[in-house]
């Protein structure tokens, strides 16, 4: 059996903003699974729907637990965010490539995220089995309820497409560019020209002012069109 | 001299509290220079203040603009987010690592994020180096603003974090850079002078003709020397 995507868990969400704000990263990366405990506003609600813009799907298929102990009860690897230094005897994590591993070696996993004000409390992680910090700058380490979620879920989706998908399009990329024979032909008309008027002066400085400009045009990766472009622009100021 | 982090720059934002929200995340992960074009609301007020929590010093020192060049005009490497295939002839990145890398390689770099409902528009995009695009998935490509800034800051501080000692001796390299309003103010004095001899017809063409120089003139990382020779170039052919 196939390892899941992760559930994201949303532990006594204060903001029905932020609920949507979730569900719109999470379809942004492909997770599907929102499930909220004692959310503090009437569920659902239209300030959820809204900023969920078109994650309506994983608002609609949202489950809704009084506790974190039935919301869990099904899963077979529970991580749980923190922000602070914690005196529990838990297994802290702060590497998101640790956290992909443990998903991939889990069938079932859910990541907890707490209330905006103060975080999960000690209570609420007793059933995790591992904690889990976003690395932040020591200047502010609280982060946005979905800010938390958006970069745990961007991680997660990177881990999980890596080495999947190819987005540059090589072939292309090769098939347009010049040739090097188009290039030099294009600096030989273009040094013709500066030499009908005396651009290279003085004589001594000729191949160094040369050498410039094909450092110029030659470091760019020029495509066919563009040296045609070039040409164009030559040709046509030299009238 | 070393590269600086990059400044977040944020085009046409339309919800003062995404503005917040981004200022908020960008304090998380050690990013420290915002900067704003034409903000569709008043600047500074309350909503985006009480959305950027403790991070009011990257609000109070936040620059507006009125136009991208004017905002762009002192860095050396300006990179466009989009989530829309562009049909330009722009070097296009999905790597943070390429990302992060290139920022290392300049002397002050900027990021830029369009506007909620639409993005950057092609002519917003003309003055950058690079495009880039967060991966997400094929269900939702449209990330809220805040959360791509997130996602964005929580790439770039890893690497940085990751690379802090970092051997390769930029400093020559990061001296001799050309800034964007060098490289504008000679693509301005170019096609003043293409203008002038009607290179750009049919007229409908114009924008995208335009496009595609300021395309071959961006994509080489043009030092302060070679623009000059460029200048040269140019002023005595159309002599």
């Amino acid at each position: 059996m196939k390892a899941l995507k992760p559930a994201i868990i949303l532990v006594r969400p204060q903001l029905p903003e932020n609920i949507g704000m979730v569900a719109r990263v999470m379809q942004n990366f492909d997770l599907k699974d929102l499930i909220l405990v004692r959310p503090r506003e009437k569920w659902p609600n239209k300030k959820t729907i809204n900023a969920s813009k078109s994650a309506s799907n994983i608002i609609n298929k949202a489950k809704v637990y009084d506790s974190i102990s039935e919301a869990i009860s099904t899963f077979n690897l529970i991580v749980a965010t923190t922000n602070r230094k914690r005196f529990l005897e838990k297994k802290c994590i702060n590497q998101f490539n640790t956290l992909s591993k443990l998903i991939q070696l889990n069938k079932k996993s859910a990541i907890l995220f707490g209330p905006e004000n103060s975080g999960l409390s000690n209570e609420d992680l007793r059933l995790a089995d591992f904690l889990f910090t976003i690395d932040t700058s020591n200047h502010n380490h609280s982060l946005n309820l979905s800010h938390a979620v958006a970069i745990t879920s961007y991680k997660l989706n990177e881990f999980f497409v890596k080495n999947k998908k190819n987005t540059i399009d090589q072939k292309k990329l090769l098939k347009d560019q010049s040739s090097k024979k188009e290039i030099k032909n294009f600096l030989n008309f273009l040094i013709f020209n500066l030499d009908k008027n005396n651009f290279f002066y003085p004589a001594a400085k000729r191949e160094s002012m040369i050498d410039n400009i094909y450092s110029i045009f030659l470091k760019s990766s020029l495509t066919k069109k563009e040296v045609k472009t070039l040409w164009g622009i030559i040709k046509n100021i030299g009238n």
